[in-house]
């Protein structure tokens, strides 16, 4: 089971901290760039430094689709050099309808290894169950996202509650099929985390939205984390992989992913488990 | 503008329908499998039968991102050989936050030569907008879909109305920045699509589900349509691609779009413009 696994590993490597690898050419060193593979090089260097601190990596598919056949070179060699003790979510926002969605779910959790991937709710139960049947994996479904645009919709009050909130309920309820859904909850919203953390008890969170995007990293924890301070996934991605431009960018990298992992066991620490405290 | 030009194909060709090209190697015909490169050779076989009758073709792109780099150059192969007076859509339902929507448009909209794309809405404004940047593209946000899931979160009542038409709604504002945003409303609901229509009177919209997924095509047409018969595309797949699996299934294709095209035009003539009638 997915959540089970991601808690195992939580505890083995005391961290929720999950690393994006949205690599993109114009941002990586331009050091880098005089040499062969620099995309690869970048991500190869960026796992090798952060590893022992993640407990997730997160591929954010558009930047390697958008570089058409090498772009998917370029991610099937990442993921071959993620170690086996971190997990590898697929970032794709996919969905459609049931046919599609299956075409969606064996790109992902069949043909590449991922062990989770994030889904788009708004087509519905029926879009989202080609997901949900691969049973090891994690089917992490939107609810509030971190971005501005998150009021257009996500916000519209429903009866007596917010879409967001009753997006979340309704994925409480397919969780009962093989208990293998997450959220997608943005740390930009630590009130709402509160909100979804209550209606969603148990399930794992995805909370991007703490780095660039200015979310309080502090009460995102204290709020996406269960009650024993587990099944969350901080997500922090342009902060951490593109910390520094020069020579010395892993080993920045490195800095800043440590840094991170302490701020956020701090947390834990403070709200849920006195045992994380120190424990660095 | 890309709804100028849709209008202007949409008269040239006299036809409504856009074709879809889900190209399933477990469901095309088996004499092709012992043939090299039968994926390709299906695709051009019936871009060459049904050119004629479609005014679009729509490739969905879980098909062909499920066969990993082989779907992407079968992809690439299939763009080029669609004539230039044929529009090209790239069902893909992406969308993201912004700097992630950007790549996502930028590998549907500039490297790959697709005149339009359809997105998703769940994420708001700023997932969408990177999309609209492209002028001279269309941009097809899903509104209300002809899948049973739709039910779940589209006709949660906001306020006074259900969350689709608060979309709608959204997306005619949308408009206002460029001019090249269009709806999806799916053809198996008859009765909101004319609701939808009423308050997008002008915007192109794709209509799916009109074939296996069993819409009323007459009252889809009807209802979809702008007052004059334009600004729609009626999306048929399966039941034209598939229509056949023996070795006539390129003709049995053109004689499906062919037909569908005459039942399509009929119900223009019939509700929209007289004119339509008896041009098949």
């Amino acid at each position: 089971m997915f959540a089970d696994n991601l808690n195992n590993l939580i505890l083995k490597k005391r961290s929720l901290l999950c690393i994006g690898l949205d690599t993109d050419i114009e941002k990586i060193p331009s050091i880098l760039l005089s040499e062969l593979d620099p995309l690869y090089k970048f991500n190869k260097a960026i796992i090798e430094a952060t590893k022992d601190f993640a407990v997730a990596f997160k591929l954010n598919i558009a930047f390697y689709e958008s570089l058409s056949i090498p772009g998917w070179e370029l991610l099937e060699r990442t993921l071959s050099s993620i170690p086996s003790d971190v997990l590898v979510i697929a970032d794709a926002k996919r969905a459609d309808i049931e046919n599609t969605s299956q075409k969606y779910a064996e790109t992902f959790l069949k043909s590449y290894p991922f062990d989770a991937i994030t889904v788009s709710p708004y087509m519905g139960y029926d879009s989202v169950l080609p997901f949900l049947e691969y049973q090891n994996k994690g089917i992490f479904i939107l609810c509030l996202t971190s971005n501005s645009g998150a009021q257009d919709f996500q916000f519209l009050k429903v009866e007596k509650e917010y879409l967001y909130q009753n997006v979340a309920r309704k994925v409480v309820e397919w969780n009962f099929k093989n208990g293998n859904c997450g959220l997608v909850v943005g740390g930009t919203h630590t009130d709402q985390l509160k909100t979804v953390r209550e209606i969603a008890p148990n399930l794992p969170f995805l909370v991007p939205g703490i780095g660039r995007q200015g979310g309080n990293l502090e009460l995102a924890v204290k709020y996406s984390t269960d009650s024993e301070g587990l099944s969350s996934l901080i997500a922090a991605c342009r902060s951490v992989i593109y910390a520094s431009s020069d020579k010395e960018f892993a080993d920045s990298a490195r800095q800043r992913a440590k840094h991170l992992r302490e701020q956020i066991n701090r947390s834990v620490g403070l709200y849920k488990n006195p045992s994380w405290l120190g424990l660095n």
